[in-house]
């Protein structure tokens, strides 16, 4: 799909502890960023076109499927792929799945959207198992990292396969020239690392597809020491976690210290649009959508307690995708790593994906 | 070894970037704080005499012992095992080994440190492998971490002996009546968790001696959810470095916010006292002193990095550890968990450890 031309979405208009309301409300706040999207909102579609009974524009870029049924944010995957067809988040896969939309982005169940855009979209060729990548802020911009918690336990292919999904990710959304890769690991000369990682990293090596930097370690990820983070969904889930949560530790520590006196709290003052400007690099909705690469159409997944700014960097997210043919060219990836024999594909795989 | 008596720590003076003397300044800091402190200081005797010449009660309080020999930073373990045994790092742990101090606390070569250490002082019996343990700030106050890096493969009696370690040490060194305890996972259902970290859980809510809370995620570190978080050493060194690198990135977001105009830097001047508060709460010296626990002797690492403020809070963790009998109340702990059948230690081990 061209640069310019129009993009379709489908939008879970009911996944997220705000919708649909901010889910309307981001989709406002992408048009205006991207004339050339439109919308398939699915969804309680009375209720939708309520909200919706003002935006005129917004009117006009969308189409609407009807649904009543939503997949809750406690049910299980499993219980998701049986029960969950006809949900919003259901119909959003298969409206991509149909070629109906590009895209789909949900604030959904995050378990149950992965199970469901594995089983509705399949794998892109040569790629053995989906990707949760999202972008993390650092001292130089921002970083990617994947795996965030697709897969818990990887091989060196698959750890492989996010380092090229990844580098494409950097070069195609983040717009870096020739993203650097790092595999994620720990600092102690002798214990270093598992097996898997010593290996994937051998193999990143030689490839001269990729410029591998080698292991990183985890303050490395905030350094912004590489473009690229890789690592299993284990590590990568818990470090994104755990960056997360120190974060919000510093916040807290902030906000105290200026409650602290009456001096403190002029100081704020003083330094409030300052101050602004941190919380604007360090605001969460700025890297809010994790992508599902590797599967065989696009699905964003937003936050689930994102509000409309952060569902429209979600929505942002997938039309970058969409727009620069993520996926067709991380097949073109695919065919260049098999003759560069780096991910361990065997003759036949490669015939099949040739 | 009784609280008020008198109890000796073995000093490594020669490791540590800003060796030798950050170690005899950390070292008076630290008599201070307890003037029961007696110290055994390894490393280049004239040279910590010329130091220490105005340090009257410091050098009423040390013995010397010394060597020419240093483990360099960059010495790989196993080049240690078999080169390091007469450096200053080697004599401080010899002197644990033969009793001559209570401790070792050296800011030396971690990987180095360790190795040697699990040479010459031996397992703790019931327990089969060294944990790295280290608090870290919370919401509410501080937790213990661990494993951050001994092992980077765990099995399940691993981390049900890391929780029981973890949890006696929240009660000794953090003073935690009943600390609970919490094993990292990453939070999708279905794919909940690696095989091990099932298991273990499984067993750790069995056990009535810990008190479990179950499963915790990387966020729950810095939220303070549990007092004990457990883990593998691959997943614990990468939180703990994570939320390190978050935490300077952090600090220069506010530093370059401070300076980004003339009515910030004012600002700055009047919240300086209690920004210089949160300065205080997260500075790292004051989380300073990572424990190799389960060893046959007491033996701390202070950060390779630290100032002499940093190495007095890692001897006054020596120093709680020995003056609470941590390593032989470990021992019983373990008795009592053989009896809770949760480790999985078979009935021959049992009467090996009884």
């Amino acid at each position: 799909m061209a640069l310019s031309g129009e993009v379709t979405i489908a939008l879970d208009a009911m996944g997220g502890d705000q919708a649909p309301k901010m889910v309307v409300k981001g989709a406002a706040i992408a048009l205006k960023r991207h004339p050339g999207l439109r919308f398939l909102m699915v969804g309680d579609e009375p209720r939708l076109r309520t909200l919706m009974k003002r935006r005129k524009k917004l009117l006009a870029a969308t189409d609407f499927l009807h649904t009543d049924e939503v997949v809750p944010g406690t049910m299980r995957p499993s219980v998701a792929l049986r029960q969950g067809r006809k949900s919003s988040m259901g119909l959003a896969l298969r409206a991509v799945r149909e070629n109906r939309a590009s895209a789909a982005v949900s604030a959904g169940n995050t378990g149950a959207l992965m199970a469901m855009a594995r089983m509705m979209l399949g794998m892109l060729p040569g790629i053995d198992r989906p990707a949760i990548a999202a972008t993390m802020p650092t001292l130089r911009g921002e970083s990617v990292v994947l795996d965030l918690g697709a897969n818990t336990e990887c091989d060196v292919r698959n750890l492989i396969q996010f380092a090229v999904m990844g580098e494409l990710f950097a070069r195609i959304v983040l717009g870096y020239q020739t993203p650097s890769v790092g595999l994620l690991n720990v600092g102690e000369e002798e214990v270093k690392g598992l097996e898997t990682v010593r290996e994937a990293a051998a193999r990143l090596k030689a490839a001269e597809s990729i410029r591998f930097h080698g292991f990183v370690e985890g303050d490395d990820i905030a350094k912004g020491t590489v473009d690229v983070v890789v690592t299993d969904g284990f590590t990568g889930n818990i470090a994104l976690k755990t960056a997360e949560g120190t974060a919000k530790l510093y916040s807290h520590y902030l906000r105290s210290a200026f409650g602290r006196s009456l001096l403190a709290r002029i100081g704020y003052l003083f330094a409030r649009s300052s101050l602004k400007a941190i919380q604007k690099q360090t605001d969460p909705r700025h890297h809010n959508g994790a992508m599902f690469l590797g599967l065989g159409g696009i699905a964003v997944k937003s936050h689930g307690g994102t509000d409309a700014l952060g569902f429209a960097n979600a929505i942002g997210v997938a039309y970058d995708l969409v727009a620069h043919g993520f996926n067709e060219r991380i097949i073109g990836e695919f065919k260049r790593i098999a003759a560069d024999r780096i991910d361990g594909t065997s003759d036949q795989q490669k015939a099949a994906t040739a």
